[in-house]
């Protein structure tokens, strides 16, 4: 069997497979889920002595200190994954709820109902921790999920998949619910993005050129967990404590991660008192700044900023400063540079709010906090499979919920249509 | 400018025009709605003194009558859209509604609000009044659209166009809202499946076609409005006379619409009594059947069917009929030949229905009623843009919500995270 084959057939058994899931209870998901965490637990040595493998090979091939930090399962990871497992097992269950219901005039009674969408396609990096949390919060959607890992942490994505399956199976799971790619050969990612027929939507999860080469490539359905360029605008009427706080957590609490400030606007009557605190309180923490004129002007650190900074996600302890005009420059600085993900303003003003709110067109708008709350858990969805950039479907920290979608169901009495 | 720059340049001021779009209020909004309803009747001498242009090249290129009848501007069809126009009017306006609404134990509130989509992009054939509902549907969940309709109308399309954005811009209609290109060129269609940067959304509306073109070669999110293939499933619990009487009405109301019958099933042991009277009631009204071997046996004027005919969309007085064991497998002939768009069972008995609205995959399932009832109207939505039989975003009929998304707005008071 050639690699196309075996990619279709993977295909295919998912698509059986997502029939069957259709039927279980939610009862009988959350058991297999519990299995799943128990045998994970079970086979903790195993899964470390695959993933000391990718490891070795990680060393081998170079990998850098920060790539081999992200590729280990430490045994504070396989907990995290357990741990995981169980939660998304007590989280509601989306799948079955009535959206909503009306009846017609004619006696139809219509009902909207929740309904998995049927075979997700994940595609991801290096965190053989994502084959966990992926496949769980797919399954307990009743979704069948095809895993596609990176190469360089293979031997992990194996073994924690079977640890899973194997758990699952005894309670009663599908056998092909959750099916991982064995092989790490790229064209399996090119069948997968042709595959119309089997799989009803990629979520491809990792760096700029994945997302990228997965949306160009896909005839498939994709939402993309993109890039996050977020911005903080301090508005002339903003409390400045507020503004330092908020730029300071924004920027430096996490920078690693898509929620993280990466630009900082600022109204030019503020800026004169605003931005020489500001440059302390970035420089304490080992911030670079890059500026425009006014920022350089005022802060002594800064360096020139180019056109290529604001379009930056910078994912590190650098910060782009930019003095605006008003808020309407604010937003149009953001609508044009920013990557649709979160955004926040510090005011005290009603008119710059509403029109901050209403003009951004970003997924998530802050008035008087920062970005870093965007996230699953921060908005209080108990689990997401990522944060979609895109504006279909899903939109912001997709949760269970946005792994489901409806049907109609219409329920009649030998209504005909006149 | 040549095609490409051309298309790009209505791209961009259709981006342009959704920022001015996000900020018009409902009654501005229907007061231009209005005001287009107006402009078309003035103008209707105009128009249909473009519409005949169109005529005389159809008659000259030989179109079929079916398809200089679509093309034609009656009096009644361009009454039917200034009557739609003002029913948009007086639709709820969707955007900025309140899906939910919480708080966090920060402090922090969450508001999850409905917004336009963007840009939307509607590529369709013949009818030119298309021209007219999908512009007034996008414009009234102030999203800007960009129409490219087929050249067999495109002096009717652009006069339809012109009408609707002089009457609009005497209200204060951005002039970029709607705007329909105005070459005929298939690279038109090309450039705008790769306008990632400018348009959110294509919606096809046509022949398979079409939709497979458009799907194949579109970066930009497509949500199909593909074929229906729909399934009436006659259960050994069903009410005999319920079962004639809607098999009767799903093939023969319409038979040119997607939400027709195109292949019944019959339980094996109801056959013998259900068929025959079936056979001369399809007779009559001038069906020809093509059906397995028992329904060739019981019904004298079968044909043989073959695979074929399950995956056909007839549109017209043709119907497939196939005996099946269970409910199960008529379960399974659905979703191996049907199009995921709409299917009725008719029986008395909880457990066929329930596995049967469960399990069938399709965006309507019904339960003793005709499947002629998947329609906008017909579910009480108020207007549809079509029946999308895509799974993600919008599923089965689309309204006015469908063609909006949401953002979250987070409301704080200097909320950090620890």
């Amino acid at each position: 069997m050639d690699i196309k084959e075996h990619i279709l057939k993977i295909g295919a058994d998912a698509k059986a497979a997502s029939r069957e899931l259709a039927r279980l209870s939610t009862r009988k998901k959350n058991a297999i889920l519990e299995a799943m965490a128990d045998e994970l637990d079970a086979q903790r040595a195993l899964i470390q002595q695959e993933n000391e493998k990718d490891l070795a090979s990680g060393r081998e091939a170079g990998l850098s200190p920060a790539m081999l930090d992200r590729l280990e399962l430490t045994d504070a990871r396989i907990d995290g994954m357990i741990k995981g497992l169980r939660d998304v097992a007590v989280l509601n269950d989306p799948v079955g709820s009535e959206i909503s219901t009306w009846n017609r005039p004619n006696g139809l009674e219509i009902r909207k109902i929740r309904v998995p969408i049927g075979v997700i396609g994940i595609i991801f990096e290096s965190r053989p921790n994502v084959t966990c949390d992926a496949a769980a919060l797919c399954f307990k959607t009743s979704n069948a999920v095809i895993l596609r890992g990176g190469k360089e942490a293979i031997h992990s994505n194996l073994a924690i998949a079977a640890a899973m399956q194997k758990g699952g199976a005894e309670k009663g799971m599908p056998a092909k619910a959750i099916q991982l790619i064995p092989t790490t050969d790229r064209e399996a990612v090119k069948v997968m993005c042709q595959m119309t027929g089997y799989l009803d939507l990629i979520i491809p999860r990792g760096g700029e050129s994945l997302i990228k080469a997965v949306t160009e490539m896909s005839h498939v359905p994709v939402i993309k967990h993109y890039k996050g360029i977020c911005h903080t605008y301090i508005d002339i009427a903003a409390d400045l404590d507020m503004g330092w706080r908020i730029a300071e957590n924004a920027k430096c609490q996490r920078p690693g991660v898509c929620n993280a400030m990466e630009t900082l606007l600022v109204h030019k009557d503020i800026a004169e008192t605003f931005l020489p605190r500001l440059g302390e309180i970035m420089t304490e923490r080992g911030v670079e700044i890059r500026g425009d004129e006014t920022v350089c002007r005022l802060i002594a650190e800064a360096k020139p900023a180019t056109e290529d900074d604001w379009y930056e996600e910078y994912l590190e302890l650098i910060l782009a400063i930019r003095v605006v005009n008003d808020v309407d420059a604010a937003i149009a600085h953001i609508n044009q540079y920013g990557s649709g993900h979160s955004d926040a303003i510090v005011t005290g003003d009603d008119k710059a709010r509403n029109a901050f709110l209403a003009e951004v067109d970003s997924s998530s708008v802050y008035v008087n906090a920062s970005t870093r709350f965007t996230d699953g858990a921060e908005f209080g969805m108990g689990a997401e499979i990522g944060i979609s950039t895109d504006k279909l479907h899903a939109r912001g920290p997709m949760g269970l919920e946005e792994l489901t979608t409806y049907k109609f169901v219409v329920l009649g009495k030998g209504q005909i249509r006149e």
